[in-house]
This record gives C-alpha cells, sequence and structure tokens, in this order.
C-alpha cells in the first residue's frame, strides 16, 4: 500500500432526515463539521505535503444514526460520537494532532 | 484498534462546484455513487455482521478536483478515478471482493 494521501481523513455524518427523525445533521453534524474545518485551516494542518495534511470531510448517513452525531477518522477507523465545540477541540488536540484515541467520546 | 466498523467503507466525492468548474458532482459521481450503493445492495455486501458489511458513502470536495472524478476505499486509503460502470463494477468485484487494488485505475 501506498503513502496515505491524508494523515487524517475525517469524515461528519451531515445527512439530513425527514423532520422530527433522529439524524446527525439535525444534531450539530454541520455546524461541527464547519467549525473543525475552520480550525483545522487556522491551525494550517490542512496544508503541508502529502501524507502530513488533514483533511474534514462532510458525508452521507453512515447508518449510526441512534449513536449520532458521529465522525469517523481514516485510515484508522475510530469512530467517535459528539455534542459541542469542545469535544471536536479534544478530537483535534488529542487525536488529530496527538495521535491518541479520545475514548470517552469513542463509540 | 478495535475491529474496523466497516469492511470497506468508500466515499465518492459528489460535490458540485460552480457551473463550468471541473468536479466530482459534474463528472459521474453522483450517478455512479447510486449506481454503486446499488449494486452493493442488489450482492447483499451492505449487510451481515460488523466488520463484514461495505459501505457506500457521497462526501464533499476531496481537492483532488484534477484527477476527478475520484472515490477512495477506507481503511486501505486507495483512492481510484473512473469513468464509467464498467470501472465501478471493476472496483467493487476486484478490490472490495476479490481484495486486490485496481491499479489501473489507481491515482
Amino acid at each position: 500500500m501506498a503513502m496515505n494521501y491524508y494523515k487524517h481523513h475525517v469524515f461528519f455524518c451531515t445527512n439530513q432526515r425527514e423532520p422530527g427523525m433522529v439524524c446527525c445533521g439535525a444534531r450539530g453534524g454541520v455546524e461541527l463539521r464547519n467549525y473543525a474545518k475552520d480550525r483545522i485551516k487556522a491551525l494550517g494542518l490542512n496544508e503541508g505535503e502529502a501524507g502530513q495534511r488533514i483533511r474534514i470531510n462532510s458525508a452521507g448517513c453512515f447508518d449510526r444514526c441512534d449513536e449520532g452525531p458521529v465522525l469517523v477518522v481514516y485510515p484508522e477507523g475510530v469512530w467517535y460520537t459528539y455534542i459541542d465545540k469542545e469535544d471536536i477541540d479534544e478530537i483535534i488536540d488529542t487525536h488529530l494532532i496527538g495521535g491518541q484515541v479520545v475514548e470517552r467520546l469513542r463509540i
């Protein structure tokens, strides 16, 4: 296998379901994906050489709605739930920068 | 690290940019993501135990527009470009089912 194109490739479910249905998009997925993207950019972590950059993406439904809002970090395949910006900051600081899984938020 | 929730988690960029801009969404990304999702479902590969299922997702821009349309298969971190249903079938049959990278389409 070749080197990973992104050091960490993070996907936030931002799916919107019918009104009243439980879904990540209605529970902060869009807002906190935007927050994460902006913070990674502010830290300059979206730049650099191939294999060192971090990419934050929106994605469709992961079929884990009941555990949501959810995000997944690849290539590690570590899944998280989160509530607020403090949770996202912890995932960025501890996992994406520090390389340690945030067990508290892991699903 | 725990077992992967999905055996293969496939993300198609389906991003739509301004009219006239090169982007995956305007070059078959949406249509072929739907085709892949339907075929995986028809084959029953979206079902089964955790760690064995295959998931097809849409995602936002991967910042590899010039190489697009692109998709990425995790946790392997293998990136592909594709043109038509035959390419998608080859990725499904050879990589997702057969476990071999399709070097012809790899980027």
